[in-house]
């Protein structure tokens, strides 16, 4: 794959019956204040041009048959690629708007894997609809994963906000399994593609990756848990031996605290809520989820489909404008260094 | 008991070697300001005389043998009330400082539950230390709920900051040992008391309690975890039953976003870090601890002794002042309805 600095971002639809095409939509009005790089929407034309019905600002689709034309068409309107399309019903997914979704986001993982688009933001979707026709990932990002060749293991989660980076060790498991499935060598696998990728990604020289502790107060020597003397301690020797600037393990509490999250780049935490609940807390109009680990640039908003406010003109898209911003950025680091 | 209005607060000075004794005496100078009711430290003369000392601000220790003396007092001094004291050794604890601590704690409750005192706030010790000396309770909060003659099962832990308050349902354990802990009856009990004391202490008339779930996404309907259907649901459906406006079960991460927040007035949590992660990351400076469902007022600051930075005036009274302010306020609630 060869990434072009000057190549557009793709960008997924999601489902139709979701806010994703009008965040997109708003992303597009405000690409100037936002400074965001060109983009195109990998289908969802009729989609696209009903939503811009509603809008009030001057917003128009300029149709594209090639990534290479929506630099130019970028700047009068929101470039949309080829021809796949579909009617828009804000708040009533069918099966119809899972194909679109699920046809957008191929598309798009194909323009990025390809070169022709220089990294992917997906819009959102939703699984249990997408599972419907046939689409057996858990989640977009295995599904991206597969696209690159990628063993899902080695695509790792980051969720990021203005003000904290967090990884999730451990992501859709029930709380009880999440003990079982810590290990000295998943700390160190992942931790050394997240120290990889923020070197790479976010031009951090000698990323600073705080370890979360698994237990309350990690366990007080033991007191509450042995996890974190047995486990995750034997990570963090292990990583900073191999010269990866890791601390911890940190009590989890203490650890998002505002003077302590200007002490690291990111926090690795050892299950879903540890990592989601203080990103959420802090950051949650403007939160990413990026894969790191891929050979292309993948990023995300935070927020799911929301139907129910799907069409009605209140979605926020601050999240998928920071989603694009940042692939954009991660995407011209690494045209710098081709 | 018979609380009066018009009673002073008890503050317990903590480990003399903390931070405790200089954040209550930026609490007297900021009285004023921070519209503080009277407030008298049980014991730790000579130490505060010290504090005092350090300070460029006009501070004075007012010896004082009555409770009674302190409203007065209060506006020229720091009342302390009788002689146990001490040397001032920031940053060294000893065991001598443990006693001062201990004493000053078992005093300050005697005095919230005979009624000299309308409430107690509790300075921060270190358990390691005090269980050194023959303390044999996990904590203040067990301690104070024996002082009261209540079941430590009965006394439940709630964070309150500025914007969000939660009581995690389990505490010090082990993240594993987190799910068997958790059952129907549990919930249903504490999150009655929490909701008698919104309502009496806090004057809430109808606390909304979001309960939140064990697992991720509350399990996606046992795909991630059957407890969250098993378990909490049926305790939300009992306490709806009764009157009780709880809902849930909430996915974690989801429920303490910003607009979130703005639904309930307490979340009920079923772990420590689950609670306190998003008390720390949005109000670490002001966090206060307060324990329901004592017949007395009780409140504490969120923070530990903080050895290492204690004599060095660079503590952040925040969280003291606020716990302070907090048990004056519902000390004088309970006085109204008396």
């Amino acid at each position: 794959m060869t990434p072009f600095a000057d190549s557009p971002l793709a960008v997924s639809l999601g489902d139709p019956a979701g806010v994703g095409p009008e965040v997109i939509a708003a992303a597009w009005l405000r690409r100037e204040c936002a400074e965001l790089r060109p983009f195109f929407v990998a289908g969802g034309r009729d989609v696209l041009d009903q939503v811009g019905l509603t809008l009030a600002s001057a917003f128009s689709v300029i149709p594209i048959e090639d990534p290479a034309e929506a630099a130019v068409a970028f700047a009068h309107g929101l470039p949309v690629l080829g021809a796949l399309g579909g009617p828009w019903r804000p708040g009533e997914p069918d099966t119809d708007g899972s194909w679109l979704a699920y046809d957008s986001l191929k598309w798009a993982a194909a323009m990025a894997r390809g070169g022709q688009a220089s990294g992917m933001v997906t819009g959102p979707v939703a699984k249990a609809r997408l599972s419907e026709i046939g689409f057996e990932y858990p989640g977009q990002t295995e599904f991206v994963a597969a696209a690159c060749g990628v063993n899902a293991d080695n695509a790792v989660m980051m969720l990021a906000g203005p003000s904290l980076r967090t990884v999730p060790l451990t992501i859709h498991v029930a709380l009880a399994d999440v003990p079982g499935l810590i290990s000295t060598a998943l700390i160190v696998r992942k931790a050394r593609i997240v120290a990889e990728a923020l070197n790479r990604d976010f031009g951090i020289a000698a990323p600073r990756i705080a370890i979360a502790a698994l237990n309350p107060h990690a366990g007080e020597e033991g007191r509450m848990g042995e996890e974190d003397t047995t486990i995750v301690a034997p990570a963090i020797a292990e990583l900073r031996e191999i010269g990866i600037d890791a601390t911890g393990p940190h009590p989890a509490d203490a650890l998002f605290t505002p003077r302590s999250r200007q002490t690291f780049d990111v926090a690795l935490c050892m299950y879903h809520d540890q990592a989601l609940i203080p990103i959420k807390a802090l950051n949650f109009d403007e939160g990413v989820n990026v894969t790191l680990g891929l050979p292309i640039v993948r990023t995300s908003p935070d927020h799911g489909t929301a139907f129910g406010i799907a069409g009605k003109g209140i979605a926020d898209p601050g999240a998928m404008i920071a989603a694009i911003r940042m692939a954009g950025e991660m995407a011209h680091r690494r045209a710098a260094r081709a």
